[in-house]
């Protein structure tokens, strides 16, 4: 695939580090000191409380290696901790990167992922301050973490959510489990279906913007980014609140593209939707007099769709979802990284 | 090894973070929320600025995985990194860890791993207060991010040491280096011995309680953790000052154990002491006229051994040492992870 003379073994550890420490400031301002010395010395701004998330990922479980995919796996790890302060109501600042790499891996492999990294971090005005690199012997590795900042009263968990609190999702949902289904089993759709569904997989767009925007126009109570699938975090927003969930099925923003799939498929359109995973979206539960604010806002403000997709009730009545007129219980079946791989 | 119905598998992710989850705060006070949201959410100290640094640490490169040897693992790591925040000037605070396991990983390792990490937390007073935990198809992957802070008049680059500083070295150097070779060749040394360079070995003591002594009793101008041998460290501080560096190698303080170790294996002192790394002793520059009392107030105050073991030169001399009556270049010869493993 990759000539030798492309490999990592070639440059050794200092020489990679050489060649991936560049360019790798966007907005220095609160950096006083970055990669270069034991830790990074930053500057968290007075009057802000500060975030931090991270994110793993493994050569053969989150991703393959592919001659034109490293700058897409770069991107995606990246967004998958944006998506993690958005979902906490702050924004993002400060990266480290820490990368295991295999002596035989390309070093244009390992530019890309950066190249992937630096596109994100463009985006949301995130420095890469630090990181490790290291050696692994079977499997290329990549754990990022990321720092954020979020005003003091403006922090959101998922614990604060109260019975008659709309719910509001962003964007679409099934999207990237669809376009990841497609690309799996070669499904025949529309070309232009085919490019939206893999872009939504391969390039997430972590709701940085519209969560502020909602936080803007009115109470936002709780967060969680839908990383598991909208029936596993609702779950999650259901047991650490205390409440339960009612969701209406005919609600759920689902795009033409994910319905296109699932005639090819033969999965119902839920299954893309509530249990499909890694679209990066969120939830947000709103109190119920600011939801057409909340809606409004997000909506002119970013661009980004957002639908009231159900309601927070009582705990006793569980998690829940209205479908062809029938209430049934809405099972959590989040994507269970070990249960799916085993 | 292990029997089957101890393996990660049987548990599932979720089960796993239940399972770690719990007594991971020693110093609640700045954690406004910790594990069980998307990101952690922290109180940063008034005037105060912020340290990042990461490690990671790959089964079959880094350790191997044996029944006797989890919590080592898991302290060492978490020690890594707490060096490298002592090299800084300043206090650990908390820390995400992410883990990559494979299905077969007895979950007993598991939670070796974390008992380790938290013998070393609760030594420094840190949090865990995230992660991520993931399915590794291989090897187990370990990294760790710690957060640390520092005054703002205090903070310790490479990059600051000046012609006439004096350079110190904390506790004894070789010693883990000398361990490692001691167990990997199984070389007869006495009992007593033996046992210590183990224990310096997997219970690296980072220096943070030493560095904070220096600064409280005179002006340090740079740092570095020994963590690729005092060869390398000095090439780093050289080249980030701008200036050389001149090493008395009679005044490297060399344990007895190490002296003993040498005799047995055929391999100079010099070998352990100076390109053997992984000891997590820190080396500082500090103003000629505070010498005497940066040494005296280490000792004093923590116990530890202090020692003045060269001066930094004007970069044209270079980084030499004397030994023996002659004076030659010191040979960077750091531990390149990847020429090493390769």
């Amino acid at each position: 695939m990759y000539e030798k003379k492309d490999q990592v073994k070639k440059l050794g550890e200092f020489g990679l580090i050489d060649l991936i420490k560049n360019n790798l400031l966007i907005d220095p301002r609160n950096v006083v000191a970055g990669i270069g010395d034991d830790a990074a010395v930053l500057r968290q701004p007075t009057g802000e409380l500060l975030l931090a998330t991270t994110d793993m990922m493994i050569e053969e479980v989150h991703f393959k290696i592919d001659r034109n995919n490293g700058s897409k796996v770069g991107f995606r790890v990246m967004a998958a901790n944006v998506s993690d302060i958005a979902a906490m109501g702050g924004k993002p600042t400060h990266a480290l990167v820490s990368i295991g790499v295999r002596w035989d891996t390309p070093v244009s492999y390992i530019e890309d992922i950066y190249k992937g990294m630096r596109k994100c971090s463009i985006k949301y005005g995130i420095n890469i301050v630090g990181g490790d690199t290291v050696f692994s012997p079977n499997n290329l590795v990549i754990n990022i973490m990321l720092l954020g900042t979020v005003k003091k009263d403006k922090y959101l968990l998922r614990s604060k959510a109260c019975p008659g609190d709309s719910i509001i999702v962003t964007g679409y949902l099934g999207d990237s489990s669809a376009g990841i289904d497609m690309l799996l089993n070669k499904y025949e759709i529309p070309k232009d279906f085919h490019s939206y569904l893999v872009d939504r997989h391969y390039y997430p767009t972590p709701r940085i913007w519209e969560v502020a925007a909602a936080q803007g126009a009115g109470k936002v109570t709780a967060a969680n980014d839908i990383s598991d699938g909208l029936g596993s975090e609702l779950h999650e927003i259901a047991s650490a609140s205390g409440v339960g969930a009612l969701i209406w099925f005919d609600s759920l923003p689902i795009s033409e593209e994910v319905r296109e799939v699932s005639k090819v498929s033969g999965k119902d359109t839920d299954w893309y939707a509530l249990f499909g995973g890694e679209d990066f979206e969120v939830v947000m539960t709103v109190k119920p007099e600011d939801t057409e604010a909340v809606v409004s806002a997000v909506e002119k403000e970013t661009g980004t769709k957002a639908s009231v997709v159900g309601v927070i009730k009582e705990k006793s009545q569980g998690v829940q979802i209205i479908k062809e007129g029938l209430t049934i219980d809405l099972d959590k079946k989040g994507y269970d990284h070990f249960s799916k791989q085993i």
